[in-house]
């Protein structure tokens, strides 16, 4: 039965075929004026974010009474005629001829037009994609979504599906979701008392991967360039606005790639999400800058237009310090960027994206290559105005006496790594690889303030509703 | 640096570009033959299927001693002439001038040219990617997720991201692991000595899903058509070829849309991804054809152009009791089909995939849309030469009454459903969807037999390893 009911979209898109001529759609009404005997409802059909309008008039309809009455929400199969409006917002509507009710609704119906705030929307959240902002979050998302694997797919990247339950905290990012099927009540214990883990589902203890990276390493060394695009999570306690517990990551990684290469390919990537959401989702980009984010499609247009630039940990601590400017968190070198240090980078001092390199080893991961110095890292992070770090990265230790003392350096079960160390010993590369998170950029591309709102059935703490 | 070693690919594809001209290109050893004074070299970069003959000479290269030793698996950075020969499988070739040795190995090297049963190259995941096996395999398997994606975003189909954790069993399709952050030694009590899940991280007991579907529905309900595509997991002691504890599933969703409309694209989107991969992947499916299952391209070949067979199960169930043929399961009304009984009807009846529909309500889920024989339901299951079963749908039930009394009939638990009966309250519409197991599809694209081996990194029970 679907393909008799045009997508709206088509009947935007390409209007002039349809014009005058009778179209079939079906859809949920998302308001109503009605007057005794003529009336208009817009019409939302989910795929296209405007909704048609639908005039009625019991002249020309069986069931005026009925279509009248129908409360915002329900459904209805629409045949009439497609006519062309001198509206420049609207320039198409429908003359109903029949409409068929496929399912009503009622005043109890919690998304009424009146503003609702987000934190009630979070409660309805089987609903709330139908509304006009979440249907655009949820629309950008997918489309953001499709825009980075055509970006990957174009340059033959391979995509790899790295495991989300892993036996070793080995990355150590962060606190783990524990994963069992043992009796809580009742856990099977070793002789000394402590649960038996051998006897769980994997044999050993099991947890939700914080990130993929390791495993697209091995990936990479046989692919040359490939990424991940997945769930990733983290037991966190934060009840911020920009922490979720289960949210996606974009992990590329590319060998024979260095730091510079790392970098030429974030810069390409965000360009190029950009130009893809501008061109394939301008009515939701005008709605986000119109009520969610007023200098957003200027912000966007900014960053397409600049060179990122590139400078040390070491050049940023010097303009920090130099400064004069006041921060909460004081700045010295060997301490970690606060949020308020990189927007002053890249909001003051460049209004532009700024990648920050070589960060002191002490604050970054084992695996990140060491320098000359001996004291800081190939690291990177793309800081951007109006949120700041959106990216991090590096160029991957690939030398594996470096690897191995750092391993041993850091009190790391050197067991664990055992792979990964191999990966070291036949045919070791200079590889790099960065992760973007990927509600981030949603939330950058959106003007969205919280992750909650960017994820259609966000999880968080004491929060797994729907 | 990345960009001065073009890609075995692009010098294979469009080789004239680079005839007679010195080009620079980075990759693995994968075989070498070395004389005294000359040698051929196999190279795999990564980017492609084929490896390129590395031809050195004494005579052209500073290092040649040096070169000529390396392990099968080294790393080297090749500058030289690239060279048009006379030999339909290798017709180009590296006259190489300079070698750099970016990574050495040796003979500890666990992936030798001898020929290894798949069992023990899942003992190697690290490295099992660089054998021409599983490098096809798993670049399939990045094309065909490819495949997908570009097959749903040109329907406009919006791309939904459904939880993974989630709060309740509502499909009951499976066993499920428990995700916890509670401490499996000393956990939290009640007063009557039960585990006090309220204390737990998400405040209620959270599960890891085994489908998206009921979340599907929620976005289908706004977008009219939307697809998921992740991980899915399923806590069963399966120790098969064809279960894994952790899976990619793609579920689309849409609205406005009958059974015959789910047929449709199911069938569509098979023909979709077969013609993809094909196209895209034509030296990996020739391995496969010559080496893993000879049938393969043929078998696909018939697929394409069969029309996809449509009867209910009823009609299966005639078929199979009047075939005369001894089953190691017997047949009778209600009983569910098995492998046995999918083949025969989709390989010696016809021949052809088959679509079997309106299966006993007894024997399928809850939410599919009752018959008006009161008897059986709107199901799908797709079945296919060489498997049986690869996808199961049904057209969902849209009636508020009727599910409510499937709901308790069954005895489930109503409040848990409250958002999903509310769908069907505020505009409900008729809608249908189905499920593909990705790695069926990957198996069946490859004619691999054991998901173990289209996974990267596989976890089954028992293990959880990489």
């Amino acid at each position: 039965m679907q393909k008799e009911f045009l997508e709206v979209k088509a009947l935007y898109r390409n209007s002039e075929e349809y014009i005058d001529k009778t179209v079939k759609i079906a859809g949920w009404i998302r308001t109503s004026r009605i007057s005794k005997s003529f009336g208009f409802m817009e019409v939302n059909d989910g795929s296209f974010f405007k909704n048609l309008q639908v005039v009625i008039d019991e002249k020309a309809l069986d069931n005026f009474a009925q279509v009248s009455k129908l409360a915002i929400s329900s459904s209805i199969l629409v045949e009439g005629k497609l006519v062309a409006v001198d509206n420049a917002k609207n320039p198409i509507e429908i003359h109903a001829s029949k409409i068929i009710v496929e399912g009503d609704s009622d005043s109890s119906y919690p998304l009424q037009k009146k503003k609702h705030t987000f934190e009630y929307l979070r409660t309805i959240a089987h609903l709330r994609p139908r509304s006009n902002t979440f249907s655009a979050v949820f629309r950008v998302r997918s489309v953001v979504a499709f825009a980075l694997h055509k970006f990957f797919n174009e340059r033959n990247f391979v995509y790899a599906h790295t495991p989300l339950i892993t036996g070793s905290d080995t990355e150590g990012a962060g606190e783990m979701f524990r994963v069992t099927t043992l009796d809580m009540e009742n856990p099977p214990l070793t002789k000394d008392g402590k649960v038996d883990y051998s006897k769980d589902f994997f044999g050993k203890e099991a947890n939700l991967t914080v990130s993929g990276q390791l495993n697209g390493e091995i990936m990479a060394l046989a692919f040359r360039n490939i990424y991940t695009f997945g769930p990733t999570f983290r037991a966190e306690n934060s009840y911020t606005g920009r922490h979720a517990s289960e949210f996606w990551m974009v992990e590329p990684e590319i060998v024979f790639a260095d730091l510079e290469d790392n970098m030429d390919l974030a810069e390409d990537m965000i360009k190029y999400v950009i130009n893809y959401v501008l061109e394939h989702c301008p009515e939701e980009m005008a709605f986000f800058n119109s009520f969610i984010d007023k200098g957003l499609l200027e912000r966007l247009d900014n960053i397409l237009n600049s060179n990122f630039k590139r400078i040390t940990y070491t050049e940023a601590v010097d303009i920090l310090i130099k400064s004069g400017q006041k921060f909460e968190y004081p700045v010295e070198w060997g301490c970690d960027l606060q949020t308020e240090h990189e927007r002053y980078i890249t909001e003051q001092v460049y209004n532009a994206p700024v990648f920050v390199t070589d960060y002191p080893k002490d604050i970054k991961a084992f695996y990140m290559r060491m320098n000359e110095d001996g004291k800081t890292v190939r690291a990177m992070d793309l800081l951007v105005p109006g949120v700041g770090e959106i990216i991090g990265g590096s160029q991957r230790e690939e030398r594996y006496d470096v690897l191995m003392n750092r391993i041993q350096e850091l009190g790391l079960n050197e067991e664990e790594y055992w792979w990964y160390l191999e990966l070291r010993k036949f045919g070791t590369a200079t590889h790099s690889g960065f992760g973007l998170g990927f509600e981030r950029i949603i939330m950058y591309l959106t003007g969205m303030s919280n992750i909650r709102d960017v994820i259609p059935f966000p999880r968080t703490p004491k929060n797994a509703e729907f």
